[in-house]
């Protein structure tokens, strides 16, 4: 929404996604992972590099490949679901993929909410997910509301506080909109997400105030001095921690996870432990509240009212995904931006399993599209 | 947490609790409050006013006998709860007073989840509840986690928005914690809370910057300016408004209440017609998910190694609630601070209803505790 031009300038190839999927498949099945984890997965990378969110999206390809290999994360998990005849039920994810948890999660969620009109799945034993509105978006998909969090290794300070304590625990919800693209709020609960405090840096950008802290939790304004995140909130902080504290209640207490302050980090530690990463889903049938037609209107106005709200000069109001799926459609057309270090991963991969890569190995360095800040500046907020 | 001194330099008494619940109950049930009206309203403001949060305290006193007597709130309703055996209802709440159809809708919630391990309830045709936190700590006390939220009136923009659009819907969460006091977040979606801004207008001090705005959306910094308030996060206040939204939808939407920007005003409009605010509130039994033991070891492991965690120079760590329950002792033991504006309701009160006032009417007009400023910050956040 602000801040420096982000990828734009590191983009060095536009793929189609059909393409880029079969490549994500072909390397999670040749790194040894069954037909569902591949699917999953493939699913929720191509969810976030879709809709724009580009630090949740096939990047992450080379990092699956190496854990499932390393054997932190179990590519052929046998996952437990317990829960009988209750609103609620929970899942050992047996160390699987995290999107494989997850969408399991959220479909059995949604299963249980068809039934009592809302249902919710603890998980544990599962591992780094993507971006969390993959799993909200499924239960909107199927006409539910979803929600879908979980914790992660610890960047963000306290409020006032002066060590990284919580993760940047994300919430994310999506809600079915009649005749529309749902609703879709994914957000983390830090002020910024860990990848821009990484390009402040790169691009030497004076971080914005309150953002991000320095080693005795005072605020940074060089990304290079940052040690840790700030919550959401600036000097009312302590209502991001808050939230990041009510996420982390719900993602690693009530699912019998590791806390985010225990956990092993996701990347410069070893490849062979699994982390016991926590998540939880609920899905919410909107007509076990108030009648399917009601609750259309409801969104209808809600949404009209919103997109013709006044605007502040030189800014935009839009809903929560608006921009997720205006860029969801330029990508479709043009092509997914890979900045040049996922290249360069998955020339690796296609080197060492002997894959066809989704672009054109001697291709121009950089697509004339790819100028277009718009299309490039993805990333989770 | 930080700003101007509060309400410090406007207290003019200090008020025994039990005397200042009979008042309350004395004066709700002379506006023609039935008994499950009077105790769950004075229950509410009871709950706000012990734990410091002087905004949603019993200086709502005369303005809820202002909507008894004016008819829009319905002192002797017939609240119907709908649901069957799914783990979701519906209360119609007549409208009735807030406080006693939330509690009523939380205490149904704790049913659903005793049985399903979690259960949902929304509310339509309701009025002002006060603290959101009231109703998720109902929960908590009954050893469930507990979520209430509401919708409000519209006087938080949008991100980049130039017109008031939600309300500060609140977000309310109490988790129970073993051998201690329950976990409580109570948190206005708005950057700062309505009656703060006021405070800053009758100090005349600048306000922080993002958190109110002029008519065209651009920051105040004079509080004279300010038509409205910003959502949470400053410049990424998309995060803040998306939260508003979330809990406009569960609210209002599915709930089948009036959205904040099409309700009447709290103050200001007339005293006749009923709102029909919404609520939502949710219920969850932790050991549905994981075992008792180990859902304590959790919390107090997290609560633990939040209390421990590194602080920064001029600062203090608190888990959401604590200053809360600190500011209850003081509070039992000293009194609770009145403003005087509060106070002048009251004797018009006593007045009308031919009440005994809870405080001494020749009293000092500042009692020797009142320049405490600890004592007397309370405000709902």
């Amino acid at each position: 929404m602000s801040g420096p031009t982000d990828m734009a300038d590191m983009v060095s190839r536009k793929v189609r996604e059909d393409n880029l999927d079969r490549f994500c498949r072909q390397a999670l099945a040749a790194a040894g992972a069954d037909e569902a984890t591949t699917d999953a997965a493939a699913r929720a990378m191509m969810h976030a590099s879709r809709l724009g969110v580009d630090s949740h999206g096939v990047r992450l390809l080379p990092h699956y490949v190496s854990v499932l290999i390393g054997g932190r994360v179990n590519g052929r998990p046998h996952m437990k679901l317990a829960g009988g005849s209750a609103a609620v039920a929970t899942l050992d994810a047996d160390d699987g993929h995290g999107a494989l948890a997850t969408f399991t999660a959220m479909e059995h969620a949604v299963e249980i909410a068809a039934r009592l009109g809302i249902g919710a799945v603890a998980v544990r034993r599962s591992s780094h997910f993507g971006a969390a509105g993959a799993y909200a978006l499924a239960a909107a998909e199927s006409g539910f509301i979803g929600l879908a969090t979980c914790n992660a290794d610890s960047v963000v300070r306290l409020h006032d506080g002066a060590a990284p304590f919580h993760g940047t625990n994300p919430i994310a919800c999506a809600v079915p909109v009649p005749e529309g693209r749902p609703w879709l709020l994914d957000m983390a609960t830090s002020a910024i997400p860990y990848n821009r405090m990484r390009l402040y840096k790169s691009l030497g950008v004076p971080l914005p105030a309150g953002v991000a802290s320095m080693a005795d939790g005072r605020d940074a304004v060089d990304a290079d001095d940052a040690e840790m995140l700030a919550p959401i909130g600036g000097e009312f902080g302590f209502k991001g921690a808050g939230l990041a504290g009510l996420l982390e209640i719900f993602s690693a207490v009530l699912t019998g996870a590791t806390l985010s302050f225990d956990l092993p980090r996701m990347v410069g530690s070893d490849l062979t432990t699994p982390r016991n990463l926590g998540a939880f889903v609920m899905a919410i049938r909107p007509d076990a509240f108030v009648d399917a037609e009601t609750f259309g209107n409801g969104m209808r106005r809600y949404l009209d009212r919103l997109r013709e709200s006044p605007v502040r000069p030189g800014g935009a109001v839009l809903a929560p995904g608006d921009r997720e799926w205006a860029e969801a459609e330029r990508r479709l057309a043009d092509g997914i931006p890979l900045d040049p270090e996922t290249v360069a991963g998955f020339e690796d991969l296609a080197g060492r399993f002997g894959l066809g890569l989704p672009f054109d190995p001697g291709g121009p360095a950089r697509s004339s599209e790819s100028t277009n800040q718009e299309e490039t500046k993805g990333e989770s907020r």
